[in-house]
Parts: structure tokens; sequence; C-alpha cells
């Protein structure tokens, strides 16, 4: 055998290398997150896993015939879940799409289900991973997640507001011409139409922007700069409407995320978490986005805005709408 | 004006920045492209070119969402061609499908007119840039991007054999168990089924793989190793079938060829190159994977690998098979 | 000849490639600037110039036998500014030492000699450059080198308090526990001993740490988290003590700088600019550090932070102190 | 206290994060270690050991102030070996100078004594860490870390020849106008003065300069390159006489294995290794470099590189040369 004309051996490789991450869900928004992942070089080794066994064999095969031109990532996946074993982060992106006249609470409960067939398995292969849950709606598929995985509350992330907060940074950066992220900004609550734009933050070095304009954010404000908020929600839809789907702005923000995770950063993002008990008066146990700090373990800590009385009530607002769905789920 | 009350003005930002690429196309392999041109942060700017607007603005919008998560880069796009002005590379991924019984001169005459209507637009708005062809059939397309350019043939590169290549490193590595950077090999000539592996410089290390076993790449073999060969072949097929299309190779790819020429690193890549006169004997005005030396004027040189007359005898056939169908084409 | 035998040529590669940068000085902070501008891949050509010739030497040699394993840089250097020519940014860090007993002014002298010496040099070589001063007194080295070049306003910089502003971020951050890039604060003005820490614009997540503890930053601060800034003024000396120089920390600092610059960012930093004229109602002509947009061409906004009276009285003392040392100087 | 008016809790953060390195010796070249592997983000904790404890928190502080510009790091340092627990690697090197007049057995036996108080301490706080000795002479250091560790084999490996080799590919390149990492030879045995230069495997694009140049690496060759093996012996030397020591190529060479071993990447480097047993027909207790492959448990393979008689005399007589010393040393 020539390998063994070329090779004496010192030890066995590893089986599994450190900085594992799964993938499920090898749809559009699945396969930027997995590419963006890799080519950021953030993994030492990528599984990918979806019921569409042939798929994930193109995906795989894809990925792995460009890994001559990165910093090497071991690339393999399946329809059987022992291929995600010993991963740090596992994404779920899988979900089903909206059908039409279906009700939402009918939506909820089919992507339910299909946490029902994924959460179990990757805590079986992975029991001290970080769930990171991709699939919309994410805040109540965070929630699912974290029932039916039995984790910590730290362990269960959903990916949030995290690109609802690029999308805000970005086209406040557009209209002062400066770069996204020298603009400080953050959208927190229910990722979707729902959310919350903290105006009260917004700050370029510092300078906050409602200190030049005090009706920024607001109806009163002569230029407008709530549309701004506007644009952020309508995004998804605008960029579905042009090309399909959305892909590649939530696989940076889902890879931004990874990064702070395995890195054991510390650093402050907007993602979706626990929020039962934390200071904004929360009674409920659902899940929203709020400013955390994210390390391996996930989050460590919330970060306390402080919030005007209408950006809690809508918070409380979307956090009872969301108690109120989860309630009808059957698990 | 809050922008007005925000800052003063030392002077105004420059109008187009140093390192500007276009990717015109923007399907798949194009928006791989491009996708992995900018997560490396290998542009400053990035200009997107499509007849389908819709579709530029929907992929631009996706990719302008995440720039606050990487190193900044400014993203536009339009149907005009003058949005790419001042480009230093211009990756062209257009063109048309084969359609059920049509020919492959039919085929190749069809994405010739396409050419047609893109590269003197792309000379026009970037007089000094490099084209880089990644439109199949790629060798023919690269000369007849070249011959409507006007450009000198070192400004004008096909991606060739470059993924080809690294399909082959990591084929070779697979079976070795060592990372595909540390398996050198090259396949050369047409980009595709008549492609050459150039099997007697296959090596690690420095050991060459047909010194520990003389019959590697031949018939003879008894551990087959010339099948890697033929799964290069056969690869995109594969992927193709998989999951409908080759995208993440072929961008990282594109994107590692793109590095060289923008970082003026003199890296022999392997890709399409303009080869009368070369060392091989050719005499007809033809383009062929050979192994170049890349810098920020493209090709400088052409590395001249001893080759069997086999193999010789094979790039000759690429080379008559496609200077015959360019005589066909009409410019 | 081995070369002609192994190689053709397509074309001559390129005199100078696009993204020189060099550095004037190669002790302990000029070479962390170049260490770090290499490694991190920010040029692709880099020049060393220093008086010391073999020194700059062995600093060429110690670099080039790295090259291998980093982004490709070409990197060369002599005593002789032809080197630098076509830089994009020359970075100047050469300076002589306080001596014992010397006046402040005796030292300003004896560097904007040096400065005579560097300055018309890099101006000859590389009309269109950025200067970048990391020499100190820096904010009078910049106003010297902005006097000698001639150059525009915008493009001339001092590294200012750009390295002040990352002390006191990871001071802020190490007591909080997060990750310094999600601690937002800004330490402006002169750099060194009477920079100005701007608590106002304190944040984490659009927090204002004054909104939670109104005495922040001053005499009556409980907890005192002033003294964050005065451990910002005291790190220089606190480092030089410990280990005999700074290096690292000025290295990345410039780095960061340089990669705002030529990446065309337009990112917000601290550096050292031409204030007479901005909103603070300086009427020197002196440079001070303020947040700058940076792009290709140097500063090209600053923003203009509210501060409060004590802080701008601050700002116009290093002004008018700087102005009057200034008039000093013989040019 | 603010920071409990800032943030809730929602877990602890991890005490010690899972890429953690530590760097034993912080002078010129332990720093440029520590540098090159923080720059490059291959950590995400760093540890700084040395008896100067001094200089150790000098060096903390100066890496700490900077670490708002790069991927995160957590740095810090003591005379303690206590913080360094829980390393993935440990780059040691410490060491003592030669003194004139000494011999070579003295300072080897000096230098072990060094490792004796510096060994037993890291596998005590990371007993499954990979050693990496950095210390010279390092093949010599590299058994007596091993003696001295109780770690299989694997687990103790030698920076030997990585940066030997590096150097000889940017001389080649330089001559032929390349990138050095696209040339591709091998320095082997011993790191310094008796070196192996293997000429057989020297290749630009799987083309062997032998086989245009067959008296390569001879006396006899009229063009004179194995001169460029000479000054691959010189560099130290030369970077010495003009700088006073080498700091930058070493620093990134370590880097570079450490990058392969923690990206468990398999790649192929020439490290210095336990050789009894391997295919040249060693049989003394010895390490010397030779092509490995390497993974997150440090040495998996090494690869059997033909040889020519003359190049296997040469390490063998290596080998004897470093038995016969190592016999000498006391433990």
């Amino acid at each position: 055998m020539l390998r063994k004309a070329l090779m004496t051996t010192q030890a066995e490789p590893v089986d599994v290398s450190q900085a594992k991450v799964t993938v499920v869900g090898v749809g559009a928004v699945g396969m930027a997150c997995a590419f963006s992942v890799m080519v950021e070089g953030l993994c030492t080794e990528l599984a990918l896993v979806d019921m569409a066994g042939e798929k994930v064999q193109g995906e795989v095969l894809d990925l792995q015939h460009g890994t001559t031109f990165i910093r090497r990532v071991k690339v393999y996946g399946s329809k059987d879940y022992s291929v995600t074993a010993k991963s740090r982060i596992a994404i779920v992106t899988a979900g089903v799409r909206q059908q039409k006249d279906e009700t939402r609470l009918s939506l909820v409960q089919r992507n339910a289900d299909v946490m029902k067939s994924i959460i179990p398995q990757l805590v079986k292969y992975s029991p001290d991973c970080v769930l990171l849950i991709v699939s919309n709606p994410v805040d109540i598929m965070t929630y699912v997640a974290w029932k039916l995985s039995g984790l910590p509350r730290n362990r269960v992330i959903g990916s949030g507001t995290c690109l609802d907060s690029s999308r805000f940074r970005v086209f406040i950066a557009e209209r002062l011409n400066v770069a996204p992220d020298s603009v400080h900004g953050w959208i927190i609550g229910e990722h979707g139409d729902s959310s919350v734009a903290v105006w009260s933050g917004v700050n370029v070095a510092g300078v906050r922007l409602r200190d030049l304009n005090p009706n920024i954010g607001t109806e009163n404000d002569p230029e407008k700069w709530t549309d701004l908020h506007t644009r952020v929600i309508r995004s998804a839809y605008e960029v579905i409407n042009l090309k399909g789907y959305t892909s590649w702005a939530i696989g940076l923000s889902t890879a931004h995320i990874v990064k702070a995770i395995l890195g054991n950063t510390l650093q402050v993002l907007p993602v979706s978490t626990y929020i039962k008990g934390c200071k904004h008066g929360m009674d409920k146990e659902v899940f929203l986005s709020l400013p955390c700090v994210l390390g391996e373990n996930g989050v460590t800590h919330i970060i306390k805005q402080p919030l005007t009385d209408e950006e809690k009530a809508l918070l409380h607002k979307s956090a009872n709408l969301m108690h109120e769905i989860q309630m009808g789920i059957k698990f």
C-alpha cells in the first residue's frame, strides 16, 4: 500500500476535534450558515444533517472540494444524527414553510414537530453543546428547543434580532456614510414585525443621535429616522420578493454568534434568550432578544437596557402573545 | 440635519476605492464567488451586474445586511455596467445552459453572444482590469473574452482547472488522511472531461507518489489511484445530480485566484491562459490551464512541466478541438 | 539557467504593488507596527527605513524568513528613501529620547529636526500617501509633519489616543467581565498625561454607564471608575517600568488605523487630526485626537462629541500649550 | 454596584476556555511566538510564564492593551505555573546562552537543568497538553523535555527545521521570483549547522528542479544552488549579527505549528520528533526533524522521504552525535 510506504505512525489522529459545529437543515439558510462558519475558519469540523440525504451529500461534496483553499475543515454529513457527535455548537435551521391560509399556531405546531425529531437527537450525541436556533418563528422555536432539550437556559439560544440589529446599523451607517460597525444600535424583542428599536441607545462615537435630534425614532421627527426601523422589519420580505429567500446576511449573523461562543469572547450580542425574571418584569417563560454576553457555555449575562414605558409595553405584548401561542403547542 | 450636527468635513471620501471587484452574473456560481471574495476580505468594493435587475438588488441587499459582521465592503449592483467602473478584477460567471439536443457549437455561439454584451462594457469602464472568466466552457469563453476585450493576453484568465486540481488534492488527501494543502497535484489542460492529471508531479513533502508506486495513474495500478482523476472529472456531474448545481467550491477557487492577483503574490496556480508558443509546442491561439504565476497584472509566467508523450498528445487534442470550435464562432 | 527552463514569460510583474506601506524607524515600536501590519495581511509590500542600516537589514531578513507562513508580503528596506516609492501609507516611528534635564521644547526641537530629514523624503517618493505619525510627542510631531509635508490636512494623521482609548476599553471591560470591543469609550485630546476621558459617552449595548452611576468619572464616585482613566495615563510608564518600552499595543493600534485607511472602511477612530475650526471652538493650528472617520484619503470627517465645559477647557488648555510649543519650533 | 445594575446572570462564564496556549520564556523569541499566536487568532487564552516576574507583567499588560483591536484573547501571566492550567499547547522558549569557552555539553546540561524547572510544572497543570519546544539546541532539548515529561512521544515536539525550511523556500522563491509557498523544499535533520537539504524533493508545481538541473545541490552545479542551503545555515548568525537576535520568523514558524495542532489540520510540517524506529534505520532515542503529520494530539505520522546514502549518513551522524551528548546529561 502506498500509504504505508509513505508514512509511519506515531499515534492515531483524534476521533473528533475540539471545535466541531453541526448545522441541521441544508436549505439556503443552513448552507449560508455552514459556509460562513467554514470560510471564517471558526470550526475544525463541520457536520451537516438533513432528511434530504442526497442534498446533504451534494453540499458536503461541494464544500469538501473547496477545502484546499481555506484553513482546513473536516466536512461530512448524513441523514443520521450520529455524525453530529461531540459538537460544541449545533445550529438548527430546519423547518417547514407557512402554507396558504395556515394559521400561525398551525405553523408553529408543525415546526415544533420538526424540532421533536431534531433536538433530542442532537442532545443525545452532544450533551454538552450549545443549541443555536435559527428556524422561524425563532423565539418560539428556541423555547420549544429548550423544552425538548432539557438543557440549562444559558445553552439554548435563538439567532433572534442579531440580524435585525445589523440591518439597523447598516441603514443608519448608509445615511451617515460611516462604517456600520462604527454605528451602535440595538433591535430587541421579537425577531420580526414586532421588534423594538432602542433609539435611546443609538450612538456614533458615544454621541447619542437622540441628543442631536430629540424626536429621533418618533412620528414627530422631520428627518423620519424611524423609517429605518420600518425598513429593518420589511427587509426579509423585500429580499424574499427580490431573490426568493434570504441567506447571506443570516449566515454571517449566525457565524458571528458562533465566533463569540467558540472564542469565549464575552461579546455582547442581541440574541434570543430565556427572559423570565430579567429586569424588565417579565414573568412568562418566553425567549426574546436582549443584549447578551456570550461565552463558551452560551449566554452568561443579560444587559439591562433602560427602556421607555412604550418599549416595555411592546416587549410585554410580544411576550404575552408568544406565551399564549406556546400554551397551544402539543409537546 | 443630524448628519451635519454630528460631523464636520475634512475631505470628501474617495469615489472608488483601490480594491474593487466586479462579478457579472448573480446565479449560484456568481454569488458563491461574490460571497467568498467578500467574506475573505479580499476587496474593499464589490459590484454585481446581471440582466435580472431584481435578483441583483436582492443579492446586493442580502450582502449589505451582513456587512456589520465582516471587514467592511461597499456593495452595490445594477443592470448597468457603469457601476463596474474602476474595477481591478472583473469576474464573469454569466452564461446560458445547454438545451436539449443542442450542439456544442451552438451552445458556444450562444454563450459567445452573451460575452459580446458583457466584455466590451467591462473594458470600457475598467480598461486596466484583469478579466477572470468562469463561464463554461471556460477555456473557449476565455478565448472569446480575450478576442472581444483587446486586452493583452496576461490580463485575460480563465478559472480553468484550479477547481479540478483542488478536487484532485482533496481526494488524494482523503485517501492518505493528511491535509489537502499538504498534497501537491496538478490537473491541467481543458477544464472538464478531457483534463490531464500530471501524475509525475504528485507529491507529499517532496516524495513523488510515483516513486512509491511506479504504476500510479495508469491502468496497471492495483491500487487504482487513477480512479481519483475519474472522480475529479465526474465531480461536477455528481454534485449537480445531488444538489442541482455547483457553487461553494468554484466560489472558493475563484476567490483564491482573486487573492493571488490582488495580493500580487506571484503564487503558482493552474488557470486557463493563452498557450500559443509555450513550451509544449502549441501553435494554436487557444487558452488551456497550465501552472501560472499570478500577480497584479494577471499571468506573468507559465511553468513548463515536463510531460509524457501521452500527456502532450492529450493537450494537443484538446487544443485542436477547441481551435476548431473557435473557428466556427461568429464574432 | 534553471529559471528559464522552468518558466516562460507572459508579462513582467508589476514594479510596485497597490497596497504598499512604509515604516520609518525600526525600533521596538516601528517593528511592532511593521509586524502587526504584515501578520494581519494589510499590505502587499512593506518597506522599512532607518539610518541604522544594519538593523534595517536584520529586521528585513527576519521578516522575510517568515513570509512562507503568512499571506505573501514583499519586504525590503534601506537607509535610502527610494525604497519607499509609491507607498500608500507611511508610518513614522523615528525619534530621539528625552535626555536628563532636557526641556520639553528642546526635545521637541530635536525631534522636529528628525522629521526634517524624513518627511520631505517620504513626500518626494510617495506624493499621494497618507502620513501616519507615531513618534512622540505625537500631536506636535503630527503638526510638524504636516507643515513639512505640504500635504492637505486630511492626509496627515497622528496615532493619537487610539491606543489610550483601547486601554480605557480594556480596563472597563476587565471590571465588567465583557469583551473590550463590546465596551465603547473614548479618550480624546492630547495623547498622554492631559488626555480627556469622555465619560458621558461610555456605554455597553447603548446603556450609558453614567445613567447607572451619575457620578461616574468624577471625584464623588464611590466606585472610583475615574481610577481607570488614571490607569490609562499611567499605562505607558507602567509598561516601560516593567519591560523597558512599549511595543505590542501601539503596533496593533497603528495596524488598526492602517486597516481602516487601506480598506477605505469609513470607521470612526480616535486619531490626531488638524482641529482648527472644528466644533469645539478651536482657533489654533494644532493637532489633537477626536473621533475621525477614516478612508483611503485619510480623515474625511470629525465627529462632534458634545462635551462638558470642563472637558472643553481641558482640550483648549492642551491646544494652547501645544500651540505655544509649536511657536518655538525652528523649521 | 454598576455591574449589578448593568447585567443579570444566566450562568457563570467558563473557568478556562478551550483553546489555551502557554508560552514559557518572555524573551524576544517567546514574545514573538506569543504575539504571532495572538494576532493570528489561534488561541482564546494565553498564559505567559517566566522567572522574571516584572518582565512578564509588562508583556502581559502590553498585550492586553491591544486586545480591543483583534479577535479577543484573554492574556495573563506569572512566575507561578498555576496560570498555565488546562493549556492545550505549551511552548517552551526559555534557556540560557552559551558562555565564553563553555563546552557544548556544559551548555546542554545547563539548559537541561532549566527544563527540569519547567517541564514537570507544565505537565502537572496540563497533563493533556502538547509540548512544543523552541529552546536551543532544540533537538536535544526536545528529548530532554520528553524524558522529563513522561508524555507519549507524539505529544512532545520540537520546532526543529520548520523555520530552516521556510528560509530555504524563501531563498529559492527569491531567485525564481515566485511566492515562497509555491516553492516546495524540505530541510530535515538537526536544526542548525548540520541540517540536510533534501534537494531531490525541491519542486515548483510538481516540477523537480533536479530534473531541470541534474547537479542541483551538489558542488558541480555551475548555478550554485547549494549556496542557498549555506545561506539557510548562516541565517540565524546573519540576523543575530545585524539585529542582535532572531524573533519574527521563529515566532511565525511556531505559530504555524500551533495552527496545525489546534486546528487538527493533519498538515505535513518539518518538526523535531522521536525518530527511533522510523524508516531511515534510526536506532537511537533521539529527536530530529522529518516531515510530520500534525493533529490535535501532536505528531500522528512521519513521512518517509527516500534519501540518498549521503543524506542518510548525515542524519545518522547527527543522531549519533546527539545521542552521545544526551548520554552525558544528568537528569
